[in-house]
């Protein structure tokens, strides 16, 4: 049985101050809950409904989460979701923990993207190329914001991640960094070399000035035809794209 | 001064049926009414705020226009956004006439895509690398949902777009077809010819069987890392990169 206090903490957590405050937040739906469960959050609460329990009941813990058998009804009403007939699940926020970027591997910053939809779909591309490790501003989108964790659809779960101020953190540990401009290099032509940092900027403005100074290498997508500009998660995707494909091309040619 | 009727009338193009028995549709925001003053649409009625006249002055016409300086309160009441200071331009729908497909240029069919926001960023991808023929399954979302319009950030002025039922489309005009799979061809070995359509599939179901029926070449954007799937907007912006990044190392092999 619910009650009227657990639903009311899990409400609270909608907002990033309680979020922060409880040090936890939830997820919703099938695919997002159970690849939580398989993941190293700790999960304290499981809501789920019976047509949950008899899909996917090898992913119940049997000990250390509250369990909750809900109706459709008080799930929708706990979560965001206009419908949701499976399961929601809470969690401990991780610490914020720095981690090493060796120099052979790839990492994705992101310099103040404040859309949640954006941060959910680049943590879904940056474990689609296989790059675990993302570098957040401080003032972008909250990663635990429900919004990102849904259009994550699970790969929060698969990518490590820090928020840092990015210039300090650059200063620091000095790595080369490809920064995506309306101005810079074809991508089409860059020779990226074994890994770096991809740096993406804020959905207005792109990257800011101070970090923009950084910058090893200013590289573009080349526009065909009369566009604006791309959105930052679809240019992140076509970046990540172009330095698998060089990969791969040069494989071959090694073969 | 905005009568009642004409405000009615307006909201009223939130709904699909509305705008089908009017033939009308609005847009919202300084760069998508700008771009639709600038198009071939018939523009009906314009309202705007003193702000976007002073700073747009030279695109409000002359005559043929319903004009109505309103304020920012009641532009938002009569739109969609949240907040808008700007602009909001109703125009008439265009007859649905279907185009012709030379062999030598590319175009992008959608398979059953549900969602507004996916079609408008699809739109606004097209656009960017010079795609400029949408066709569009019946069951797709509907290209003048103000949702569409908006992810569309004005794309939609400059592709030229077709409903109709593929499957007889492309039985009748038999066109090579690049279908994305989960499992075909790796996009990075493909060799792109020098047009075609690119097919991409509904956001749950992929491409339907009976269209898949008609499918020349299976794709796939290869994957590292361990997400499920991309977002159909993301796929098709990176198979519409792969085609000119072929283009153009092949062009360079040529000089």
């Amino acid at each position: 049985m619910l009650s009227k206090n657990t639903l009311k903490f899990i409400k609270s957590l909608q907002q990033k101050k309680f979020r922060k405050e409880e040090q936890s937040f939830f997820v919703e739906g099938s695919k997002n809950v159970t690849e939580l469960l398989q993941s190293d959050f700790e999960v304290t609460h499981l809501l789920f409904t019976e047509k949950f329990a008899s899909e996917f009941h090898h992913f119940i813990p049997d000990s250390g989460v509250a369990l909750f058998e809900v109706s459709q009804k008080e799930l929708e009403n706990a979560g965001t979701f206009q419908s949701n007939d499976s399961a929601l699940a809470v969690a401990k926020i991780k610490d914020n923990i720095p981690f090493d970027l060796k120099s052979n591997e790839w990492a994705i910053a992101l310099d103040d993207v404040r859309d949640p939809g954006n941060l959910g779909t680049i943590l879904r591309i940056a474990d689609w190329y296989g790059i675990n490790k993302l570098l957040i501003s401080n003032e972008s989108a909250d990663i635990y914001n429900p919004k990102v964790l849904h259009a994550s659809m699970g790969s929060f779960t698969r990518v490590a991640f820090f928020y840092t101020d990015l210039e300090a953190y650059f200063t620091k540990s000095n790595p080369v960094i490809y920064g995506a401009f309306l101005e810079g290099e074809n991508i089409y032509d860059v020779n990226f070399g074994d890994g770096g940092i991809i740096l993406m900027g804020n959905e207005s403005n792109g990257i800011s000035h101070k970090i923009g100074k950084q910058v090893n290498r200013k590289i573009s997508i080349p526009k065909y035809g009369h566009a604006e500009s791309l959105n930052v998660a679809i240019a992140t995707s076509i970046i990540c794209d172009n330095i698998r494909r060089q990969e791969h091309i040069q494989s071959k040619r090694l073969r």
